[in-house]
């Protein structure tokens, strides 16, 4: 799904994780701003990712939940997700991320998400 | 976006909406089932279309927030959102999705979701 | 803390547990009406007992998570929340319940929520 | 329902507001920690104010919907909510609390919750 809508990994730190995502003109909804599906992805993805470079090796992450609150329409050259984990745990990781959209150096915070990630052992 | 996914309106009624969305290996994540950020996709669209179908004409819809519990892996033929209005406001609308996987003749319930929209008039 | 608010449980059954809340005063907010935090508790409550009815002897539950939408005021003769199972794991169970308002004979729905439950093995 | 818990406001700034709660054993649950609602009573209560203080003056606040993030069992000398607003819209705003369980001079985070807030004016 990363490949589909162009989105990047641009930065793994332990517990730290960001997604980069250029505009796309087929990845909006009807009045041009990026769709709530896409910014979900690539926050969920953000999520899962940062979440899972705290578990141990050869576990598994899948997504238990997440909450989104759309802050302002999402359009720009690109969006960023940064998700940062709030606690860690040995079965469920809640981690939180913020998608900015991007115009020439401007930053603006477009949406929040919260959520819950489980490690599932191999 | 739902063009890119493949997704169509399979049902318009008042407060309810459905959308359809035809299993494709493009759409997946690292375990090979649906992305979450697909499920979402569908079911805010649902959604939104859902609480829309019950605004007065001239006006637009947007997403405020929503919620989405993951509840097994979205795997399966195609998957189904469907949409209700659970209580119709005259500037916020409250709306509950379920998604479900389709296997041959059987529903599976894979994810619930329960939002917001917002009604602004033109 | 349900006795505290003056809260009883009025049905158990499996999967399914109903709280009732007869109004008080001293439960309310600034405007009279019963209190955000007075109606999460009873859904809450209600929720996490509801998962426990189909959890193993000698396990534990504890709430994870949960989102609620205020639909409209809490104010009636008492508060009625009503949570079902949706789906029951073995480690993590998501359960809805809705929040009645009741007045004389009427019901009216003023919140829901979603929410995940986690079974703790004693 | 402050009264009735013994929650005080113990910061009130443009933005910011938080709120305190001395443990009493009458706000528990079945394990002896304070109990989710209560939890979320300081964090929702927070979260209005806070948003409440960028409102216009003869305006009031609702709470729209929160979800709420149980991180750790909430035990301690005393909770602190502390909410800080993240997006003040003219209609809605989207805030955000911690709530933190203090024993001595230690701070655990406990709960965060995300929600939303109306203004509704005179």
């Amino acid at each position: 799904m990363m490949q589909l809508i162009g989105a990047t990994l641009s930065l793994v730190e332990p517990g730290v994780v960001e997604i980069k995502l250029p505009y796309r003109r087929d990845l909006t909804q009807q009045h041009g701003y990026l769709h709530a599906g896409v910014v979900t992805t690539i926050a969920d993805t953000a999520c899962g990712y940062a979440a899972y470079t705290l578990m141990p090796a050869r576990s598994e992450v899948l997504s238990v939940e997440f909450k989104v609150n759309l802050l302002r329409p999402a359009k720009g050259d690109s969006l960023l997700a940064r998700a940062e984990v709030i606690k860690a745990g040995k079965t469920l990781t809640v981690v939180r991320a913020d998608v900015f959209a991007l115009i020439e150096n401007n930053r603006t915070l477009v949406a929040t998400m919260q959520g819950t990630m489980i490690c599932l052992a191999q």
